[in-house]
């Protein structure tokens, strides 16, 4: 077991910006040990205070969209022209089965990460969903804490994780490339409409043409959904990280939909039902968690299940079973 | 309490098509007494053998879009023209605060209500989304297992009841208007990435040029979407109510749908995941509904998610709080 310190140490390390001791704390927090869960809590309790002022930025895309590439130029850009402190952190319980396609490989953010005023933090590869979005979100209480008023959140754009993600910032920014055949881009259902900003990357040269026509057609559909309770009303923009172009569009329109929530209210609103929405995530995954490892459950559910799969018994009537013998138990 | 019959009566009512027997075991299944959960149980365990072979079709839209004119319109339609049997349930969990919106008041299908070969059941008002898609769930294999070939399921198209909808049919229709103003008609963010067609209503005179240019523009925002598993491109028709145009392409669509995922699997493949997906809802609704009506929750839950809704607890180190004394206690 790694060298563990007092919920202080901690604290205090994270709060006067030692980058060390902010990797440490994120090390500490993505462990699942029962020990280091008690001791995250008392350093969260202690950083929470100071945390909060950043701009939280999901950003998603299916691998092959440039991701790597965009936050590099993008995050560069914002360190040199707004003078802003970014962390970047990574949402991929897959990594290890898909060879650790995010953040893995630091070179991919040669120049970005040698920055001092740049902090990136490859995701814990092969946990669950629902320990990598937990260890996530502590994560960004905690670069916060340490005085990055920019954080990104970057996810891959192809499983579950984009949900997490989304409950989880401010702002989430979908790129996307033009004319790659809107089935091969691979994007799940329902991302499109979590988005407040698609960005339509690789527009340079002769994509141009076929990029501007996309972003017509994406701001067109956009418009056919009902504005949400932000009143904010999604952009799509082209840039292109080659070019270094574009990404003024971008951070403008992230300036302008944390000036407009901001001022309407739901910029807070909005964190607040994210605190509530992880609360009773936390709690469902726990209570389901305690269920499904309960003996009596592991024992009964493979035949149950494919009595209910095949039709041959009601999901209720199953369910009702498989509670009752559990509590009947006292498992749970 | 009303009169109960046996599970072989319910069972051998509703197989023998005797619709005041199937009236009867709906009833039951919207029950939620202990006792006559049992019962209904037992009479599914009965009729699940001879359910499964209707085409299950969720309709939707806003107030407003005509959906009560479209559902007698292409009800009478289907039994006309395809000698089909109709029966039409709905899911509104929140129609006793709307005042019954839905099939609430059954002269507005008078013709269809009218028919030998339909059924109408009103939904049961005032239960949670929870209990109305259990019992509409299995209110769907009851009228299969009388003999019913196509069952629609309607909903209102503003709240969480289209997801539980969605779980239960085999095909989703969303009637839209065209030319009210996209943020006018309220559609949730979601639902069109649900659908897999859209009507138009109300295409007949004046309106018949808008609900073209309609058509066509949300056309191209459904081609923006992948191709789902079903392999499947969702279409966009124009119907009209009034003029009885548009249905048969409205059925059209559905048929060569229902082919083309009896073809590939999905059909079968899907209603297999709905199973399952009911069997490990039920569960996590109940295991969260004792965790909640657990007296320590019940006391504790009030201070301590406002201290998380406000950022000064961590919503993790609170959720392992709640459910460290709620096992503590034996509770669950």
């Amino acid at each position: 077991m790694p060298k563990r310190f007092s919920p202080q140490e901690y604290a205090q390390g994270v709060l006067s910006g030692n980058r060390i001791m902010l990797s440490r704390a994120i090390t500490l927090v993505e462990s699942t040990l029962p020990s280091d869960r008690e001791l995250a809590h008392q350093v969260m309790e202690q950083v929470l205070p100071h945390a909060g002022k950043s701009v939280r930025i999901g950003i998603t895309g299916v691998p092959g969209v440039g991701k790597s590439t965009f936050i590099e130029a993008f995050g560069n850009y914002l360190l040199a022209q707004h003078g802003k402190r970014l962390a970047v952190l990574a949402v991929d319980p897959t990594s290890q089965r898909t060879g650790g396609s995010i953040l893995g490989d630091k070179t991919r953010m040669e120049t970005l990460s040698t920055q001092p005023n740049a902090y990136i933090r490859p995701s814990a590869a092969g946990k669950t969903l629902g320990g990598v979005a937990r260890s996530t979100r502590e994560s960004i209480l905690l670069c916060e804490a340490a005085g990055f008023d920019v954080i990104f959140v970057e996810t891959v754009g192809v499983g579950q994780s984009e949900t997490a993600v989304h409950e989880m910032v401010d702002f989430f920014l979908l790129l996307m490339l033009a004319g790659a055949g809107d089935e091969l881009q691979g994007i799940k259902k329902g991302i499109m409409e979590m988005a407040d900003a698609i960005a339509i990357t690789k527009a340079d040269g002769q994509n141009l043409h076929q990029a501007t026509s996309a972003q017509a057609e994406y701001q067109s559909a956009l418009h056919l959904f009902p504005l949400g309770p932000s009143g904010w009303s999604p952009k799509v923009t082209l840039c292109s990280a080659y070019e270094r172009t574009g990404l003024s569009t971008v951070w403008g329109a992230i300036e302008e939909y944390v000036a407009l929530t901001r001022q309407n209210g739901y910029f807070y609103r909005r964190r607040q039902e994210q605190n509530l929405h992880w609360l009773k995530q936390t709690i469902r995954q726990s209570l389901e968690e305690m269920f499904y490892q309960s003996p009596v459950v592991k024992d009964q559910w493979p035949a149950l299940s494919q009595e209910v799969i095949a039709g041959r018994k009601s999901p209720f009537a199953a369910a009702s079973e498989l509670l009752a013998r559990a509590s009947g138990q006292g498992l749970f």
